[in-house]
């Protein structure tokens, strides 16, 4: 199925245009399932798959997606990579369209590599840099799989490069946005979306605006909600309209609330339903 | 040991300012160590890590550094990582600077956990990409470790986005070669150069000898050599002086050798061998 379509599908089903993200880190996670060893490497990939697992069965009907942040199971080496095939095959077996936070970018064969083992992993999505051009970003929606492209990113020095301005008066994530939206246009599926999507940070509701008026047919992929300081305005500004066409991330806020003990995974679950909740207050779409 | 003043120390030692890309693809292994069975991932993963080895072993002491593109090993999931971590592990030992050819670029957290995750690997140096700005850069920096970031790459479609002119008359490339500037120089060890590089493709002589201006403490990891189409003067021009602050890569023309039979370990340790005199032609140094 066209991954913006399953990506459309789940939002209807869920009542949720969101995306909660697995960022594990050893230090945060539960009393329960913290590792019997915090120095070694298998005890805490063990730990946060583990814990992975947990967020995956309690959240999945709850969000239209999981974002699994490479990076956090990359650090433990081997082991940790075995606990993200399993933590992503749990994922897309429950239903979940699941996206493989890996920021990835290189060319030709390590290119097809790349999205090769995405596949492999069971992500519908992976998110990915496009700073090599087409050549980056093409293999990446073969074999029907989708990508989200870093246009615009809320992290303090993400303006450095991309808030520069060019001589035809666009900035350069402005640039980044048409290539994404020229590259997507052959691959809008029945949804009217592209297999080709864009993170967009929420930071400044104008800008926000700005680009989705450049990418029409992409679907917005858009961390920095709520704990780094994006507003309803900005999420607001993200969708096509009402629910459709954006997918709000949140990690820490969920996955750990701030609730005073008890069941950890009952927490997480609340939290979901709260993070869906609010969005649904902001973008409507169904309860 | 600082890992530019390192590096100057292997290029010295070897008499060759060059750099052994391990891009291992299935299909072209040497027949002695194909894998069984070319559908099975453990069995791929087993044989790509026999032919490293092999490599590695082969050219460890005819080159500055070894860079091994880690696409080609996650395409083989958790046994291809694990792979990876040998063939890493066994460059380290040999003493050759190591490159783990990764292309990561994320923020906070994320970006310590891929340093780290590096470190752990036994890699110097890391590929990174700076679309993300500092924020994605620093962390790479961290505990002795050294970064190329991507500036000028010489795909086709590089230009898409690397050549674009901004208000200021830059190209975008010049201007992520500013930012790498900046950043770097609080780096520089006593070789004059610093920790973190750039990724600079063999494409255009005037515009490497522009972008080498901009970054005069910079090590430029120049890839596209040969088989790409990079030229004599291309290779000169990034060079500070002599064989100094540059490093010509070649993968497949020094992998893959086209030798008709005999032992394919002494055919690649003949095909470093002949690169190396190729640079040294060009760049001058010891012979």
């Amino acid at each position: 199925m066209h991954p913006a379509d399953h990506l459309c599908e789940r939002v209807a089903a869920t009542g949720a245009a969101t995306c909660v993200g697995l960022d594990p880190v050893v230090e945060r996670l539960p009393a329960a399932v913290r590792p019997s060893d915090p120095l070694d490497a298998r005890s805490c990939a063990e730990a946060i798959e583990r814990f992975s697992v947990g967020v995956v069965d309690s959240v999945h009907d709850l969000c239209a997606a999981v974002k699994l942040q490479a990076a956090c199971f990359e650090r433990y080496g081997a082991p940790g990579f075995a606990a993200m095939e399993r933590v992503l095959a749990r994922a897309r077996q429950s239903g979940v369209a699941v996206i493989f936070d890996a920021k990835r970018g290189d060319i030709g064969i390590s290119a097809e590599h790349y999205a090769n083992g995405a596949r492999a992993l069971g992500a519908h999505w992976t998110t990915i840099n496009g700073y090599l051009g087409s050549d980056g970003i093409e293999p990446f929606l073969a074999n029907g799989q989708g990508a989200f492209a870093l246009v615009r990113t809320s992290n303090p020095s993400g303006d450095a490069l991309q808030a520069l301005r060019l001589a035809d008066g666009r900035s350069v994530a402005e640039a980044v946005a048409d290539m994404i939206a020229s590259l997507g246009a052959s691959s809008v599926g029945g949804s009217g979306f592209s297999s080709l999507g864009a993170v967009v940070g929420a930071t400044k509701s104008a800008e926000i605006a700005a680009l989705r008026a450049r990418m029409p047919h992409a679907i917005f992929l858009v961390p920095g909600y709520g704990a780094q300081g994006g507003t309803a305005d900005d999420v607001r500004a993200a969708f096509t309209r009402g629910d459709q066409g954006a997918l709000i991330t949140a990690s820490r806020s969920v996955i750990y609330p701030q609730s005073g003990g008890g069941d950890w995974r009952a927490a997480i679950r609340a939290a979901a339903t709260q993070f869906a909740a609010e969005i649904r207050a902001i973008a409507g779409g169904r309860a």
